[in-house]
This record gives C-alpha cells, structure tokens and sequence, in this order.
C-alpha cells in the first residue's frame, strides 16, 4: 500500500465467527501485484441462495454482467473475486475471460458454470488473464476453511488502507444465524478506477425473492448513502449469500421478506451493511474526516437524499471541511444547486450541536470558538433543516484533502 | 491576489474600444478588501436595454433577485457590482442592503432605483453594508469614463488571479456595433464562494424581447457549458445593456431576435460569450490544464450535453488530466454513471487525434508514447464519441489539482 493506513480506520477488529456453509481461500495468482493475496474464493454449500445488487452505470464490467444474467438462474456454488484486473471496458475478451473463470471455478467447485459468482477490481481496459486462475482455484477449494475472514478482505483490497469485515447475529425462531460481511473500499492505483465490493454470508434460510427484497432495501439506506467522490464505478456489487445451514440447527426457511421472523435479521443485515458502508466512506481516498451529513424538513425523503448527495459531493464543502472551516455558506450552495425545493429563508444549519445559522441568516447567537473547535474533530455531523415537510435522508462522506489528489493525479509526475 | 498568476492566462490582452453610451468608473469603498478597488459603475444612456441570465440555485442572492424583479420593469440606467462581500445568505439585512445601494446609486445617476441593476461577489453570509456606497457612487456617476474597460474587470475580481474583458464588432445593415464584456471568474476567498459574474455592452439598437433571446440563446453554448468543480453559485449573473447609441449612426432598432439583419450581431455576441467562458475555465481554481470535452454520437443533444458535464465534473478524470495521463477508463466511468443512453462497446475516446479506444475496448493502434505526449500539453481535447446518434455537446473545464485543495482547505490550517 503507498499510503499510510487512514487514520479513521477501526481502533478495534472484530473476532469474525464461521458461517455454517460457507469456507474460504485466498491465493497469490500473480494478475498485478507480487508478493499480496489477489483472489478469494468462497465455497457455497449446496441450496445457497444469493441476492445482488449492482452498479447502475450505462457502462458495466463483464463480471457485473455475468453475475446479473445468473442471479435469475438461481443457486451458487462459489465465489471468486480477484483484485488487480477490473476486467471492464475489455470488448469481447472481458466476456470470455469471465467464462473461462467460472469454468475453472466449476471443475474446482464440482458445479455448474453458472453457479459460480464473479467480480473483479483494479486496473479498467486491461484484459484479464484468466489462465491464472487455473494455477490456483483446485487449490482453493481443496484447502478452504471457515475462518479465513480477514485474509479475505484483504485480498480483495486495492488501495484501500484497511481490510473491512464485520459481523452480526440474529434469531429466527429463537435460532442463533450468522452474518459476515467483508467490503473493499474506494481506493485506486494508476492508472485504475476503483470498485466498491461488498459480499456478506449468512447460514439463514431464506428463499431467494425474500432475500432479494431484503438486501435491495438495506443497501438504500447503507451503501447507496455513501459517497466519496460522486464518481460510480462501473463494477460496484454486493452480494448477499445464505447457506441455509442454520436449518439443521432448527431454524426455519422463510419465503417471504415481511415475514415477521425475520423482523430480527432484516435489522442485524441493515446494521452490517450501514457498518461496512461507514468503513468505505472512512477509507475514502485521502479522508481525514468521517462526516454525516443529515437533511430533514424536506418535502420528500428522495428530495433530502438528493440535496444531501448535492452536500456531500461538493467539493467545496469537502474542502471546506478539510480545512475545518464550519462554512455554512457553502451548504446553502450545494442546497440551492440541488434543484429540489428550498426555500432560502427558512433554512437551518448545525455542526454538531452548534446551529450556525437559522431562518436565512447567521445564527444571532454563532459562536465562532465553539464552531472552531468543534471543526477540530475527527467526526462531523452536518445537519441541515430545510423547513418544508417531513422527509429525511442520512448520508455518509469523508472529507477533501491533497492526498486525494496525490493518490489519483500525481503518479505521472 | 494569494495565488500566482494562472500559466493559462491570456498571452495579449484586447484593446477594447468605447461602447456608446456607456461610461465607467471604479471606487475603493473598502468593502472588506484594503488597496484595491472593490466598485464598479457603469453609466447608461437613456433608453438602454437590459437583458439577464441568473443563477438556478433555489437559494439565490438579494442583488439576483433584485436584478430578476427589474428586469421585467424595463429600462437600465447604471449598473453597480461590488466584490468583498456576496450579500447571499443575509435574510431581511440583505434585500434592505440591495435597496439601500439601489437607492444611492439612483440618486447619483439621477434615475429611479428599479433603473439600477446590482451585483456582489465575494463572503457569504456577512451582511453588507451599503453605507459605505453612499462615499463612492456620487464620485463615480460624476467622473465616469468611456475607456476604464480593463479597471472595470479588476474591480469585480475575488481570487481570479487574471482580469477578463474581450471585445468584438457586428455591422447591422452595415452600420458598425461594438460589443464589450467582462467576467469574473471562479476564485474564492476564505471562507467565501465564488461567484461568477459577467457583463456585456453594447450600443446596438435592440428591442428588450429580442435581446433577452439573442442572451439565453448564447449562453446556452457559453457559460452554461463551462465547469470548474460543479459547484453552482447562489449568485451567477451575466447580464447584457443594450444602449441603442448606434442610431444615431443609422442603425435600425431591431423588434426580433431572429430578424436576419441581427445574425452578424448573434454570432459576435456567441463568439463573445464563449471567448469570456473560456477565460473563467482558465482561470479555474488551481488550473494547470484547459480541457475542451466534446461527445459526439449520442441520442440528443441534451443527452450529450449531460454525459459531457459528467466527464468534465468527475473528479477522477480531472486528476488524471492533472497527472497526464489518458486515463479513457474513468472516462468511461463518468460516460456510464451519466444516466444517459450509452452502449459500452460502441464507445470511442480519443485525446486530441489520438484515438485511445474503440469498440468498448482499448484502440488496437493505442500508442502510450504519443498519448503521454500529448497529455502533457497545456490544451487538452477530449471527444467521446457514443456511435447511438446525431447528438452533440461541446463543454470547457480544467484539470483539479492540489492547488484547488489548498485555495479551498487549506486557509485554517
């Protein structure tokens, strides 16, 4: 890694259980790096049901497209995740290496092609050689075990600073299920783009639409409320296995999301996923600051989503940030470009506690120590009430520094 | 000025003749900035045309509103622009700062307030005090000048580290028009926003109605296709006066903007525009490099238009411009999270006549030495061509660099 590790990284690691089911590998295939872990492989015990959610980019990475067509086929008997090769913009080589990875992944797995989920992240337009897999994927399956979760994580790593894992528990009818879950963050190296990459494991049984349902709305409020630069990658998933190993242990298989015994889980999964999210946002590229930025009084929830990403994208209010400046008038910029309803005059802005200004103007009672000091922190809630109605929207960012531009501008220099 | 000139400054400057009917003054008013002067006043003839294009922030400045609610008044007898202080963000104290300046100017210039259109620039969020007008206007009314063209551009500079003025003619039915504009461009100052303001003149005889038409048209291509950092200001304003002067030398007073006798006219005034756009991408906070996106091949021109300001606001494009390096990756990034039409294998992206890739893949001919050559110019074209359509866009930027990080973040620290 060329950068130091973020200084917002997680002070304590968690002691990541087995999921029942599920077993991993990691290998040193040689696609970019020398002398790291550049693949992961998952075994899936028979009967996993998978979930995803992909990038909404016009332009996807073949593995994003593989994984799409055979999520509807339903079943997975393997995951194999690769860093170093994004194997996106690749024309038809992209395709083929994507079908040769999961052929070499079938004969290790013993299943069908089809069965073995993909996804790929680091260097974009470059071919993929999928031949390397071949050196190593029969030996990931012969030798995966339940307790390689960390080494998961970071075998998946780009620039990121930290490897991301995290886990939860949760009862279904009084049985104990498992969910871990590991994510890459938005990290790059010349010249690439990075990928978001998340895949969480569960030994719940849970049909497949149900989990589906479940994963799509947890990411709303976690992932898709994360932005580090406002730039999509073309290769962002997250995948949500469950084994349904919990069944031996008495837990039963449930169809449907609502369900009310899944009340437990739907939490625990929402919880991983905004803890895994808030890890990407903190090892944004160059952040210094973790900051939350929170709209309400909007005259819908979509309406302060939006004005919250117009905040958290403003490179005006990162950089602001960066410098610790509580620079109210730069938010009521980023409100006003936002094009969704505002009204100037009624708009209210805090830094924590301290309210900086109120019905369109400084507050009367701004205190420009206290608002100092509170800058100083290393994390910052940005509250802005509009006023209007009632929506809200809670969104996730870090803040705007020189090692964003060093880490993504500087390496020809 | 805190930053060196911009190395993308002009290389001569334009002799700008006087526009009849115009007279012009600046003033130090010692608004917040010392040793420098901080007002501009422009005189106008009776009977001058006035045009205006305004910011679409939903949170816009007094003097914006000012200046929309006037507009449909009719009639122009000065305008007066301030820089050191936005007057945005500034409640009931701003809409009585903007009356009680329009109110000074008028008595200088001897005409009714709603005649006298404002402008601000610089700290959000301070109230203004207009006071300190009633020192200057008077001073100003009485000693305006015809030729104080390039004083009138630095007056109204924050941190635009090079002044903006340029110059053309049009002959309507073969009487000669002069046409003179100025810009500021987007600079900040700790802890203010920047605002983009600009201001043509000229004394062609042209109804209110045509003339509003001929400005939003042209600003169409213009301004609205530039972009430093995405960040839309509270307090844009490009306003254009029309004195009608040139009568007196024979030139007919035109009712319609689309009377063929004002297409010389319309093509000097785009000409104009783009010639001070280009100058505020140039003096892009921290630029090092001016980018000129075109895409070409897409589904409308809107559609092209939007996928070219996704490319030109993406930040890792921008850094990758800074560091020289033909990164077509992220430009596939930022063509696909566009949300527009685009079909990944159908793409072509080229850096000036190097094409770097084609058909959803990296160009088979793709030179490295020659690309990296070319990205070390000063003048970058980008041209993605979608291969869906007829649809076209053509947008200015510049590159991001740690200079923009340091004028923006950097001034607590």
């Amino acid at each position: 890694m060329p950068y130091a590790v973020s200084p917002l990284a997680p002070k304590t690691w968690p002691d990541m259980p087995p999921v029942p089911g599920v077993t991993i590998a990691t290998a040193e295939a040689g696609i970019r790096y020398k002398g790291r872990t550049d693949v992961l492989y998952a075994g899936l015990a028979a009967g996993t049901e998978t979930a995803g959610v992909f990038t909404r980019s016009k332009c996807p990475s073949a593995p994003v497209e593989w994984c799409r067509a055979n999520l509807a086929r339903g079943g997975a008997r393997a995951l194999v995740v690769n860093s170093g090769n994004a194997n996106a913009f690749t024309g038809l080589k992209g395709s083929a290496a994507v079908a040769q990875t999961a052929e070499i992944a079938s004969r290790a797995a013993g299943c069908a092609p089809h069965e073995v989920f993909l996804a790929s992240t680091g260097v974009i337009g470059e071919p993929l050689d999928a031949s390397k897999f071949e050196a190593v994927l029969a030996n990931c399956a012969a030798n995966a075990v339940p307790d390689a979760w960390e080494a998961s994580a970071r075998a998946i790593m780009t620039t990121d600073t930290f490897p991301k894992y995290a886990t939860r528990t949760a009862t279904i009818e009084g049985v104990e299920v498992v969910i871990n879950g590991i994510a890459k963050g938005s990290g790059m190296i010349a010249p690439d783009m990075a990928t978001m990459l998340a895949f969480v494991f569960t030994d719940a049984p849970i049909a497949q639409p149900a989990l589906q349902t479940l994963l799509t709305r947890a990411t709303a409020t976690s992932f898709n409320c994360v932005t580090v630069d406002g730039d999509t990658s073309t290769s962002d998933t997250l995948m949500l296995f469950a084994t349904g190993a919990a069944a031996e242990r008495g837990a039963p298989r449930i169809e449907a999301a609502d369900d009310p015994r899944l009340a437990g889980f739907a939490a625990a999964l929402q919880d991983l996923l905004d803890e895994l999210a808030i890890w990407v946002a903190r090892d944004g590229e160059g952040a210094r600051k973790f900051v939350t930025v929170r709209v309400n009084g909007a005259t819908s929830d979509a309406s302060a989503h939006r004005i919250a990403m117009s905040i958290a994208n403003s490179p005006l209010v990162k950089t602001a940030i960066a410098g610790e400046d509580a620079n109210w008038g730069r938010v009521v910029m980023a409100v006003g470009k936002a094009g969704e309803p505002a009204d100037r005059d009624r708009l209210a802005i805090s830094f924590g506690d301290i309210r900086v200004a109120v019905n369109g103007a400084r507050d009367p009672d701004y205190d420009e120590a206290a608002a100092s000091a509170y800058m100083s922190r290393e994390d910052i809630d940005l509250t802005v009430d509009l006023g209007l109605g009632d929506g809200a929207a809670r969104v996730w960012t870090c803040d705007l520094t020189k090692t964003y531009i060093e880490i993504n501008g500087d390496y020809r220099s």
